[in-house]
């Protein structure tokens, strides 16, 4: 099942797809992106992540009229290459233009998409947990917005990974823990699910919301309010959500153990919801 | 004289240049970059600007080995164009790599290029001063990288043009003036001329350096110190300063004119400094 690109809806094998050097998502990182996984061959959450991209695009003044192409190339994409368990990513960029910081509101976006298939989180991982680290939040103010501005994302996910974890947990001046570096972040405080609201400090995640769906419809309590770095450090669990890492276990906190070290029982039990979830055709 | 572009070496028309969608400058704006005027022929401060895109590729952790290369396709860009007043524009992004936050360090960094010619400033607004209009600073926590993680600087570039303006002038919640969206900001209080400080909070502009440079010569008193918008707001003349604009006066900000609306007597001074100095071969 090969991986596949899409160019403004011409299909190609990804390092053949091209875009102008004078592409202003290259030159100022001017775009925003999804990126959705493909289960059992469907795009799960299809539509939740386009009225996220046409948001994302209105609040940076990116026209909105070709979602309903995207929606069409995405199914394309999906029947020919036939993946079953894949990672679908679509970027939309405002266009073309000789490089000023100004922009004419006639460009017209570009939309790249690519498609490759996907082993997800390992078992052991899954089982085991993972370890994080703790970093600096040094983000711009408008994480809401999904923006391919993403070197501080990166770079903070790069030190993680350096230091031997999986994932960078971001924290403000004041203490207060936003996101990973591509993740949201769930705690267990006593019996109570929480996590950072979904406000202008974060990306409110797709996955962020379903699993607080299913901890509601589980009869979990759950809390959308701020914690800080001391209040994470004392947590009983700590999980990650995301489109790839789905809810994962985070049993290592800058090289110590997450209360008993083990992946959580509402961990694992949200986990299993979502899978099911997932798995049998729900749609978030 | 034609635009010229550039892609590790390989010269072209700008509309021709193409680089792979899984570029990381693409997909994360995961790259530097350096923008260069030519005068007469010559490109102004080449060292100096080479000397910022090594430090600012450093900072990200992206190779700098090919900055002799650069060098290079920078003269023959020149001698290939014949541009006599141009713009040069270079970028470095860390390579192409199917899409995910890490990065091997093996990457082989893209660089592209182009050039242009450039008429400058306007008479119009060089005699007259432009208006300015002030915005939060919503930016990343370090703005001493010069990186294409640009959306923040257009989108207020954007709103100032909207306005009216020329530039948005930056200014953190605590008051605090940073710079202008694309320019290093100054102010005259009494018979001082002021600007930020060359810390993280600003991008250190070789323009900036070279105007300091210039007042000290003149018997200008020189202060890099932080000021705030009220100051701001009662300052007797204002100018930004950048590769582009290079001394450009402000006489109008949020609406109010700035002291008696005319451009400055050290405005004024310092940009026929500035002229004579870039007109007469210096370089900075």
């Amino acid at each position: 099942m090969p991986s596949i690109a899409c160019v403004n809806g011409m299909f190609s094998a990804p390092e053949e797809a091209r875009v102008p050097i004078e592409d202003r998502g290259y030159l100022f990182g001017d775009g925003v992106y999804e990126t959705m996984r493909c289960y059992q061959g469907r795009v799960w959450a299809l539509d939740r992540h386009l009225v996220r991209l046409e948001r994302s695009l209105r609040e940076i003044a990116i026209p909105t009229a070709l979602i309903p192409s995207i929606r069409e190339w995405i199914d394309e994409g999906a029947r020919r290459s036939g993946l079953w368990d894949a990672l679908v990513y679509v970027q939309v960029t405002r266009g073309v233009a000789p490089r000023q910081h100004t922009f004419s509101s006639d460009l017209i976006p570009n939309v790249v998409m690519t498609m490759r298939a996907t082993a997800g989180v390992s078992e052991v991982d899954r089982a085991s947990g993972v370890r994080a680290i703790t970093l600096p939040d040094q983000r711009w103010e408008r994480r809401d917005i999904k923006s391919i501005n993403l070197l501080p994302n990166i770079l903070a996910k790069q030190r993680a990974h350096d230091a031997g974890a999986f994932e960078a947990i971001l924290v403000e001046p004041d203490g207060r823990v936003t996101e990973g570096s591509s993740t949201n972040v769930f705690a267990v405080f006593g019996d109570t699910l929480q996590t950072a609201p979904s406000d202008h400090h974060i990306l409110g995640g797709i996955t962020r919301d379903l699993v607080l769906g299913l901890a509601r419809r589980e009869g979990i309590p759950v809390q959308e309010t701020v914690f800080n770095i001391d209040q994470l450090r004392s947590a009983r669990e700590i999980f990650l959500s995301g489109t790839t890492t789905e809810a994962l276990g985070v049993t290592t906190l800058d090289g110590s153990p997450v209360a008993d070290g083990a992946v959580g029982p509402i961990t694992r039990r949200l986990f299993a919801a979502f899978e099911e979830c997932v798995r049998g055709g729900c749609d978030g």
